[in-house]
């Protein structure tokens, strides 16, 4: 049985600059506009919440943006992540598709969060924040906030989706292990959080109420600035790190995919792996095929409307043009934490509909499946969320074997399990369910969408 | 403040033998001895636990022994591991001292067992056995050889200590995503268990008698084998590719460890690291001081006797010369699973007794402390075992400051401790206790060694 191959660059390797897509689109992304006049927002509305070299990110149109020396330095705990080539997996699928995918579980949270967290917390510190809130769902984002905070000395403060806090106490163990303070949400500590318990006491929380609470406190304390894990241009822009060095180990491989796969939660995971040889295509590069996959029960990409929407729930954010299945949206239970959002990253939701990627929408029970198949041939076990993009790469082995295609196949496997095995648990005791969402909730909220002047 | 730096090697730079100290001792280990005779055993004697190649391995006085081409194919998956310059620790500490750790934490289930797990499945499948059984206390031991035994194709039947199979879960998760059947120990599908839930059906369990039953049901079929996680010296051989690969990954540091230090249960975290620079050291190279740290709790190298003692308490097993507590000595709770058992590695009590080691106890709240000092600089949260050898290193690198002198020290940071949360929230919650052993309860176990003529 063919073995694993790991591609490993030297630390010198870790890329200098980030890859900013936009420079590469044929059209700029939509800008996002103030709640109250929909007028396109400016710097001064942005301050509040983030540090001005942030807001540069946000907006900026240039090709590659310098990381810095000491965000390259902490890179250095875990990066470059290895590109692995999961031969016995190939093997296993009796498939001529060569399958590899980037590691990004190696850092201490055990996941690509930690990319733009360090460089969060490294711009917050320079402008001389004090203290971050941020929201969290599975964890993972929660986690790697309150180890950059370490890092840098910041206080942080994590709103933790009242579901997720209930069912994984040991994210937030170790978010205390680095120091952070991790409250349920909705709490009693923001007027947005009281709301929602005045309204519904027995609430799960959402992701979008998280993201008001700390957005509250962010506004109202000067020393204080907000974080966010997904979504926004910065973030997606820290994360392609992982493409980059991608392409760099596809070299050493003598290789390059055909298509590269990732799962979209906020989109940044996808985006940190996909941007990169999507940018390569675009400056008359190769073509890839690029899959965003998502959970069929919050289909954000596959049934949402592209439209402007709130962030959050309490709508105290910027409408942003994007995927999504309205901020009221809240769908059934499943055991992907992180890919709960109502929205979708504007400049993933653009680049659908520029039609440079497509996406996909999976059942649990089938991606747990897919999941422990891996475990089973390359050892790792898979976080939940990505474990719909492994399905969707044995389903295109698979059809590589019936096609009799040796395709290439590349996909981010942006976190491990381990803080997730009561979903695997579940699995096996044949407890999980495939539910759908509820289409009549999906209408409204669709309905209720912000109206926006063309 | 310092950053972190990583000496990596390249695939091709992973041992291609084993170092077996014996080679270089003054004088060859006390043979085991049949539990009836009280003769030296034979390799007959061992044929229904183990395959004949590890019985060979067991006994052999040559100093290397090749690692099977498909064993280092394996080793691959995860291998060489890291060795890491913790500066940011260092800084932290404000030492002089060079601190490194040598990250075994990188395997799929976390720990350095996978090294021994991979070979000892690899010879059994050679020896055409079906089926694999074997006890686990914290689960690090089970997961590893769950997932060999799934690479090779082997059933697996892991005995969990009652304790941990109910405090940890997720371990038994893991060990169902690869494919093992995990049941808690002492159950009612062996003699021995029953003999000991007749007896004690509200006891949690130990490592002995959960080596009871696997050594049962392995010596009662043909198709089954027996396989330990530590303490035999084959287990030891196959760790010492930690060692092998941190020396050369010092020659890449240019840097030589004055100190390399390890937390003990059976030995073979410590041994896998320490020997190969006690064998350097023994041919005549460069002198390093040993420190071998246990839990005060169950304190086997700092108050065992140096005696043959059965290793499990149904007194299944041959009669092993070394450091123990006795067979029935049960020590308090406490969050190190994996360093409960009653006896030490006859070669790591062996080197102990020449001189060539030294050992320390700790309690385990200053053993948190120090891994939570660890985390918030290095990132990775370690396994409780290992917080034993982080106390030890924090204390030598604050000697380091008081004496100002610049030591190198190393350790093995043989597992991460993502399994082990519960831990940190009882320590941070102020429920760990410091609890010492019973007295009298290691009085009477040393009374009741078994008697052996000199």
């Amino acid at each position: 049985m063919g073995e694993t191959v790991k591609y490993l660059l030297d630390e010198t390797r870790i890329p200098k600059e980030w890859y900013n897509i936009v420079a590469d689109l044929p059209q700029p992304p939509a800008p996002p506009l103030h709640p109250g006049t929909k007028q396109p927002v400016g710097p001064a509305d942005l301050a509040p919440l983030f540090p001005p070299e942030l807001i540069l990110q946000e907006v900026t149109a240039e090709r590659q943006v310098p990381i810095p020396e000491p965000v390259r330095a902490l890179y250095r705990q875990w990066r470059p992540s290895p590109l692995i080539r999961a031969r016995r997996l190939e093997a296993a699928l009796d498939t001529p598709a060569r399958i590899y995918f980037k590691y990004e579980g190696v850092s201490a949270p055990g996941s690509h969060k930690l990319n733009t967290a360090v460089a969060q917390a490294f711009y917050n510190k320079e402008a001389g924040i004090r203290r971050l809130t941020t929201e969290t769902g599975a964890g993972q984002w929660g986690s790697s906030l309150a180890y950059a905070g370490t890092l840098f000395g910041l206080e942080v403060k994590v709103f933790m989706v009242r579901a997720s806090f209930n069912q994984k106490p040991y994210r937030k163990a170790m978010m205390e292990v680095w120091g952070a303070n991790c409250v349920s949400s909705p709490s009693n500590e923001t007027e947005a959080g009281r709301r929602v318990l005045a309204e519904m006491p027995d609430t799960s929380g959402s992701l979008g109420i998280a993201i008001s609470e700390a957005v509250e406190i962010a506004a109202q304390n000067a020393d204080t600035n907000y974080a966010l894990g997904s979504v926004l241009n910065h973030v997606l822009l820290h994360q392609t790190v992982i493409g980059l060095e991608a392409i760099e180990q596809f070299a050493m491989a003598d290789d390059y995919p055909d298509i590269v796969i990732g799962c979209t939660g906020g989109g940044s995971n996808f985006a940190g792996l996909v941007f990169p040889f999507l940018g390569a295509q675009l400056r008359g590069g190769r073509t890839v095929q690029a899959i965003a996959c998502e959970p069929a029960a919050c289909p954000t990409l596959t049934r949402g409307r592209y439209a402007y929407d709130f962030g959050d729930t309490g709508h105290l954010t910027p409408l942003v043009k994007m995927h999504t299945l309205g901020s009221t949206f809240i769908p059934p239970g499943f055991h992907a934490g992180g890919l709960r959002y109502h929205g979708m990253a504007p400049l993933v939701s653009l680049v659908q509909e520029l039609g440079l990627i497509e996406s996909r929408a999976f059942h649990q029970t089938a991606c747990f499946e897919a999941a422990v198949q891996f475990s089973r041939t390359e050892g790792i076990v898979p976080a939940p969320e990505c474990s719909h993009a492994i399905r969707a790469v044995i389903d295109e082995a698979l059809r590589c074997k019936r096609d009799g295609v040796a395709k290439t196949i590349a996909f981010n496997l942006s976190g491990h399990g381990h803080f997730d095995m009561q979903a695997y648990l579940d699995y096996f005791a044949g407890k999980l369910q495939d539910r759908d969402y509820d289409a009549a909730m999906l209408d409204a909220a669709l309905a209720g969408l912000p109206v926006v002047a063309a």
